[in-house]
Parts: C-alpha cells; sequence; structure tokens
C-alpha cells in the first residue's frame, strides 16, 4: 500500500464525507458536513478547508456524483451547482487528485472477487459495476422503470417518501433481479444510506449489504500501487 | 496476427453465417444458411458441417445470441432451443473454441477507440460496449423502455412490424440518446441486419453504421495475437 496521505472525499446528496490517513495529529479519521444546496465545487473546496484545516494530506480522492471520464467530471451533477466540468480540482487543493464517480468509488472499497454490480441507494440512485477486473461506471438511475418515473426516481429518497418503504423495497429487488440479469452480474452489493433501511436476511443470494465506509476505501484503493486489487487500480488508472 | 485458420460463425435469428480464414481450397470464404426455428447446439454442428464441409479451420469463433461468461454461454438463448449451456462447443467441432455474445463480437469488430457503444438491430436486439479497453457484453435489450414493452420489443423486428419504420427510427433516436448518457459512451454504432434501413446522414453526430462484416472481423480478432488491438483481446481472454 501506499504510504501518501490520503484526503477521500465522498460527495453524498445530504452531506459530504471526509476521511484521512496517514500521521496525524488529530485521532479522528472520519468528519462531514452538510451539503450545501446547489452546492459548486468552490463551495466544496471552502466546506474541506474548515472542516479538515487541521488534516495533513498528500494527495485527495473524490467521489463524484456523476458520470467521470479521464479523471474529470464528464457531466454536470444532476443533484448539485454548475461548475463542476471546468473546475481545476489539482490547483484547488494544491495536491494530485483522483476522481471516480461515488458509485464506483464505494463499488470498488465493496469488491470481493467476480462480476459485481453495485447499487447505492441515497438521496439519487448510484450504479457501477466490475467486470473483467474493471470499474465500469453507470448512469441506469436514468433509465425508465415504470409509470413514466425512472430508476432514481422510484428507489432514490423520492422514491422511498412517495411509495412507502415496503413499496419500495418490492422494487428495489424487482430492479436488483432484472439488474443482475441485465448486467450480467455474479452478485450485487447495495450501499448508500438507504440501505441501512434493509436486513440481509431479507434479502436473495448473491444480495449483500455494503457498508458506507467501503466509499473510503475506494478512495484509498485509488492510490494502491500494490494490493491483491492492484490490476484493478491499473486499468482504472490508465 | 495469427496464422491459425479460424472458422467464425455468427448466430443470427434468421441466418447463421460463417466466415473462414486462411488457405482453403475454395474462393468462397463467406457462406450461411437459415436458422432452424428453436435451433438446438446440435442442429448448428449438423448446419455447420454442411455447410463447410470443404472448409479446413484450427479454431472456432462464435458469437452467441444471449450473455457469455469465460467462454460458454450464460442463459440459454431466447431465440433459438434448449440445451446451450451444458453443451460441449470443443468436443463438438474438434478444436479450440472462444465463445462471445454475438453484440459483442460485432463491437470488438467495429471498434475504432475511447468509449463505444454498440447496439445490433436484428430479430432482437444486441447491446455490448467497449470501455477502458475492455468488452462489456450487456443484456440492454431486456429493460423497459415504455407501455409495458422493452427496448428488444421496441427496436427488434417485433417492433420495426409493430410499429412502421417511422416510429422505430424515431425509438431508435431516443433510445441512442438515453443509452449514450447510461452508458458514458464517447460513441455509437449500429450494426445488424435492420441497420440497412438507415442512412448516415440521418444520423446525429457520434452515431455510426456499421457494418455486418464487423462481426467477422471480432471473430477473427478473437484470436489475434498481435494487432493495434492487442490488449484488448489480452482482457478478453484472460
Amino acid at each position: 500500500m501506499t504510504d501518501k496521505r490520503i484526503l477521500v472525499i465522498d460527495i453524498g446528496g445530504i452531506s459530504v464525507k471526509l476521511s484521512i490517513t496517514g500521521d496525524q495529529t488529530t485521532q479522528e479519521t472520519i468528519r462531514g458536513f452538510p451539503t450545501p444546496a446547489l452546492m459548486t465545487p468552490g463551495q466544496l473546496l471552502e466546506g474541506v478547508n474548515q472542516v479538515a484545516t487541521d488534516w495533513n494530506y498528500d494527495v485527495v480522492s473524490i467521489g463524484y456524483p456523476g458520470p467521470v471520464k479521464n479523471n474529470h467530471p464528464w457531466r454536470e451533477p444532476v443533484n448539485l451547482g454548475k461548475g463542476w466540468i471546468d473546475y481545476d480540482y489539482e490547483a484547488a487543493f494544491g495536491c494530485p487528485v483522483r476522481m471516480i464517480n461515488d458509485a464506483a468509488m464505494q463499488a470498488l472499497g465493496s469488491y470481493r472477487g467476480d462480476d459485481m454490480l453495485f447499487l447505492g441507494l441515497g438521496t439519487g440512485l448510484g450504479t457501477a459495476m466490475i467486470m473483467n477486473n474493471q470499474i465500469i461506471p453507470l448512469e441506469a438511475a436514468h433509465l425508465p422503470f415504470r409509470e413514466g418515473r425512472n430508476f432514481e426516481q422510484v428507489l432514490g429518497k423520492q422514491g422511498l417518501d412517495k411509495d412507502g418503504q415496503e413499496v419500495w423495497f418490492e422494487n428495489l429487488l424487482a430492479t436488483i433481479k432484472l439488474f443482475s440479469y441485465v448486467f450480467c452480474s455474479d452478485y450485487v452489493v447495495l450501499g448508500g444510506g438507504n440501505a441501512n433501511r434493509i436486513e440481509q436476511k431479507d434479502l436473495p443470494d448473491n444480495v449483500y449489504l455494503g457498508s458506507n465506509d467501503n466509499a473510503f476505501t475506494g478512495g484509498i484503493l485509488l492510490w494502491a500501487d500494490q494490493s491483491p486489487d492492484h490490476d484493478i487500480q491499473q486499468r482504472y488508472a490508465s
């Protein structure tokens, strides 16, 4: 594993979560702050600087709530403010930055071999898969589900509030069955804040509850130079 | 490129298409036969043996109309007979066989760099993408589109017959727009028999008509040991 001190930033719809690795003057390794409405990247930087003022880091990993290509946002985020595509993250943080889709970051941290589909149940619906040792970010949330609603509108916070937990969970099970086939997955991992509403015993075989800490693990793995998953990092980084 | 003589078999809903490489006693390099209703793998072998009796080959590539994992069908095909999962293809053909999803085979032969989505417009709807130099087979045909129909029912032969070509093409354009976003594609290639109904001038930027010959190219590339796309073959074969 690298000896770089890594700041991992996981941008969620409700809160921005931070974690730090390496020698620090504080015992705390996890902090966070509420996501400002229509947050801009400048507000992200400001929030991070306030909350992590006494943390020292050499590099930054960012889990971004939208599609990422070549270490940079490919589209503006749906649930945040504008200006994310053109922002210079390395200049702002003053160090190397690796950016990945937030669901893909948590998927990487959750990976246990074979072909995996990851569903992040939060404000929206994050989707990513790992197939043939390759991280594949997806924006499957925007596919139509039924009755004029897409998968995000049914399985995100909006759907949970509208349909109630029981129907939301039924729709989740139907989605898992469909997506497992569509994306040829050997197993499915559920993450995101609303995965806490689910108990492992209620899930079918080959569907597992992940931990939100897996986002931090994924952010750290983005900088791994030697690990059992080295191959994956290499391919991601290339 | 390899000097193996390669028999490429592309299993379509209407016909089985064969091509051959290397020294042969015949000038013909492409042949085919009508796909029997509910074809079994035994009938495929029989058909190939009849049609290709004077062709000599060292290895076989098969484009299979369903999901493939580890060089073998992962699910029985939707539009053919049964028995495809348990069949021993190498024993039947008496030589090494590499199998890949049929859309993925044509995608591989169509690949021109960056992140590509491939849509195969035939009896059904084949989908595959190449992202980060990795072939990712998809079964996106089975996702719901609208009015209780899935994408295959709208964009396959059934939809073309039911809706007529104009509406079919409008639905195709809507699907291209949606899928480009969902699968984070830089460009889209259209293949399959019904791509012949479309003119390049009617397509948006970054959408290209492929050639059905690309299926043969993809089948040959599965055995490539040195080519500009070597990296892709290696990852596929691993």
